[in-house]
């Protein structure tokens, strides 16, 4: 069986038709500063049966509701989603969890059996308020919808908390720990869900697949996590680099999926494991991490987002009352829950609700989750539209609610007083040209004169010369100003100001400080040293094309490993 | 039409086991030194109708031949052929071929020309001889064959040439050259073909085709290509990077393959010219590059060159004679072409023979051509089985042979006189330290004492320090040996050789040369110094983690861009 040379046309066309609106509406989205993925969803609304098929239903038959053309793109999606949570796997970090052992079970575990209580019991008890159809299994419903419930979106998670600034603070490993820890335990129950109703392979009895299905993890998180730790330090090394540890992880991650697939529960949980057992290797290098990360999140995981959009119609099926109930319930239960375990291990009350919201977002695990439960016909299409709903709501508003509990925003550091008005490329060569262009813009903004400043800084730069190491130079120098001013100016030639590694100056980075405080003078400066603590940090700041560009980069190397970063950076 | 659970395993156990396959023969040939896509073809012969396929009829039906499973998987590998094509085309570097436009015309035009006369020749005038059934059209299948013996695999002619320390010679650049002309022309003449026999969409007239074609590549190559470089400017300045350059290209490879399928011609040929539209683009980043190389030939590649052996009985389909005719027309055709077009020219008559073998490999693009020819009817099983057969041979036997005419091998250079057991990672932490270790290995293998190598060692060092820059130094001296010396001793930690940029060695090379030969001497020193020109490359080196890896990464750096042989270094 085979594609005809028209099939295979209709089959090119409708993925570049789907690559191409979720780029451009992601795009606008992320320009926007929202998740990509609310662009994706969008695109397949717009190119699903709410609209596509509404105007030209013609079209829409033709490009998605042939039958051969509809199963190869269907086989790529579930490829896709396959490899999208074996990514998501390789981001959680086990060691993390257990180094916060205490408040890190207090809060997952209350943060899951709160929201789970909450789902399950108005769903049992009030099925119809739920969406719940007449017909199907009643008791499979309501454990789906506390699993829905209780369910945290690991990769969203700690988006917010890098453009909060906040990932390597205690509360930042705290809440993506417990994250983690909700994400794995969440997928978990959906399995044994799925188990249950024999959504699986026929004639395989559920206490079979329970049995197998904690052996498989029990085994691939304590022996089989060893056991890839040492085969893939062996094919770094043996093999050739880094084409077969790509192989290697995506293999085992189809092995995962098929086996877990073959147990009756379903394939990504497979993929899910696997990628955590690999995610925790000290042998899993970047650069495999980032050919992975990049492929899978801006080809793979775009195709997935725009066929959620194909499967309803987002219109006919939009029930308001339902979706309130659902959005409600979710953030009762989420923020509830683990606030109070947050407060319980001992965090402030502030704090607390912080925790609460950062973990409260869905994002696309509740997506994959709700697709999941639709296709195995645990819920219906309305009760698929609140949670997909609730998924973007609650990821949307987690960053603004942590920032009014913890007014991260306000604190003065060197990356929220980056600016990219305040970037300059620089094309002198030479410290008094360079300086000349820092200081017009200063002066332009600060309404200080150029001839003041000037003096200030000449001062500072002739007792002692401000190159630092790694291309880096920070002339700075106190001044009357209320608050700190920082100015950038990348110039790839390379200026000498002096440094001690003898590498000239590739960015010059401008610091005026108020007068009275020495503090925050040293604290900046040591901040901005920090950011370009390693030569290849330095080059990869300096090597940046725009302004934005810059100052994303100074964000991620600042906030934590570049994999994760730049791995969540547009992920929901 | 979904797949149901059952087959969804079967579809995720075909893939896993087709990957395993093809990486375990590929890594067990390229161990041998010989390219991975040999491997990645016996794979698909043993889990085919030839081995598998006799052993375990059962298995082999279960896993590869029901239908809903089998399209699936033959949608994907449609997408795999696509993507190659799109990133062999990147490979080609239109700038290079004009600058060499007289040698290359000459070449590439009777390199084409000849073999192509002879294939359609001898097929026109006796078919049976190769392989020509009674029924399909005569004329079609003559001008398959011409097109199938005149076409060359650049990336495989890359390998070689970066494996003979070629690429960047004057030699090298005119035979990639010529075979990117050849690659192209051959793909032209081949979707043409197909535009005759009819084979793309009902109702295209040939005429259409061909004038659509030729105003596609036309468009592509002068306007398209303008565009497409000033659109990357601004996909990489202005939206999310990397990610978004992956899917501008992978978007437009996909529309170029949809449209060629459209207007009658098959769809990997659309996906090449985009490919060769944005390689030329100064704007196309290494980055983006290396995701789209690593994950495509790792994985599209394989899946694509395994699925090869799962359509054809390799042994009952096996014709000694025909194999035999084909390979005596291909080597004729190629070598007499393409070296008379070198020497005719202006090429010695040695280094004409050299670029006709050099011209010779079929590699990847014959594969993926008689593939196409298998599927399109223009050719039965035994001539697909005698195509591959010839592709691997030509490709295994041009670099001994270009090795024969022009002794490249013998060449006395640091790429050449580097050895895996003269290369050692110190733990030192002070000059001596590690001139020690250094001297004792030369003393050992030179069979001359310590003493005396350390005190000729000394005395050049003492007179000037023997750090050069970037992490590297070179203690050097002349002594009495009759041929050079290298070794190296990697030391992450640093050690201070007086560097000018004040940087400690951490690649520390002892360069031992005959004492009458000072043009050597400086040769050499000259050669190590190149391949640590930039601190990038030489941290590449540095942070290596054996011995394999760094004489492979320092045979890359020094051969062409990263980007081009990190590609090439596994592809046929």
């Amino acid at each position: 069986m085979q594609l005809t040379a028209e099939q295979i046309t209709i089959f090119l066309v409708a993925l570049t038709i789907m690559l191409l609106a979720a780029k451009f509406f992601s795009e606008i989205f992320v320009k926007l500063n929202q998740p990509a993925v609310i662009g994706e969803i969008l695109a397949g609304i717009i190119l699903g049966p709410t609209v596509l098929g509404m105007i030209s239903p013609d079209i829409f038959e033709w490009l998605f509701s042939q039958n051969e053309v509809a199963l190869s793109i269907d086989s790529l999606i579930t490829l896709s989603v396959i490899f999208l949570l074996l990514v998501s796997g390789l981001e959680v970090d086990l060691s993390v969890i257990f180094k916060n052992g205490k408040s890190v079970t207090s809060i997952s575990s209350l943060g899951i059996v709160f929201p789970f209580i909450i789902g399950f019991g108005v769903s049992y008890f009030f099925p119809s308020l739920m969406g719940k159809e007449q017909t199907g299994d009643h008791f499979a419903f309501s454990l789906f919808m506390g699993t829905a419930l209780s369910i945290s979106a690991l990769p969203v998670i700690a988006k917010t908390l890098i453009d909060l600034n906040l990932l390597k603070t205690k509360l930042g490993l705290i809440i993506i720990s417990s994250a983690m820890i909700n994400d794995f335990l969440g997928w978990l129950l959906f399995s044994l869900i799925l188990g249950l109703i024999g959504a699986g392979l026929h004639g395989i009895n559920f206490i079979y697949t329970f049995i197998f299905t904690l052996l498989f993890v029990i085994f691939m998180l304590f022996i089989g996590r060893r056991i890839i730790n040492i085969l893939l330090q062996k094919v770094n090394n043996k093999l050739s680099f880094p084409g077969s540890s790509l192989s290697f992880i995506l293999i085992l991650g189809l092995v995962g999926a098929s086996f877990t697939e073959l147990i009756g529960i379903h394939a990504v949980f497979g993929a899910f494991i696997v990628g955590v057992a690999f995610g925790d290797s000290v042998h899993l290098k970047d650069e495999t991490k980032e050919v992975l990360h990049q492929f899978i999140t801006n080809i793979f995981a775009p195709l997935f987002f725009v066929s959620i959009g194909l499967k309803v119609n987002f219109i006919s099926n939009f029930d308001f009352v339902l979706v309130l109930i659902v959005l409600v319930l979710a953030f009762i239960g989420k923020v509830v829950g683990c606030s109070l375990g947050a407060y319980l291990s001992g965090f402030k009350k502030n704090d607390s609700y912080a925790i609460g919201f950062g973990m409260n977002s869905r994002g696309a695990m509740e997506i994959i989750l709700a697709l999941l439960g639709l296709q195995f016909g645990l819920i219906k299409e309305s009760v698929f539209i609140a949670l997909v709903i609730m998924a973007l709501v609650t990821s949307l508003v987690s960053a603004p609610f942590m920032n009014y509990f913890i007014k991260a925003k306000n604190k003065l550091n060197f990356i929220n007083l980056l600016n990219k008005n305040r970037i300059l490329f620089s094309e002198k060569n030479n410290k008094t040209g360079v300086l000349g262009e820092l200081v017009e813009l200063a002066s332009k903004e600060l309404l200080i004169s150029k001839e003041e400043i000037l003096k200030v800084i000449n001062e500072r730069e002739n007792s002692f010369p401000t190159g630092i190491a790694n291309h880096l130079a920070i002339p700075h120098a106190k001044i009357n100003i209320e608050q700190p001013f920082i100015a950038v100016a990348i110039n790839k030639n390379g200026i000498d100001f002096g440094a001690e590694d003898g590498l000239p100056a590739k960015a010059i980075i401008l610091l005026l400080t108020p007068e009275n405080n020495n503090e925050l003078q040293l604290q900046l400066l040591s901040e901005i040293a920090h950011s370009f603590s390693s030569i290849s940090n330095s080059l990869e700041i300096v090597n940046s094309n725009s302004q934005e560009e810059i100052i994303n980069k100074i964000k991620l190397l600042s906030n934590a490993k570049a994999s994760l970063t730049s791995a969540s950076s547009r992920q929901l």
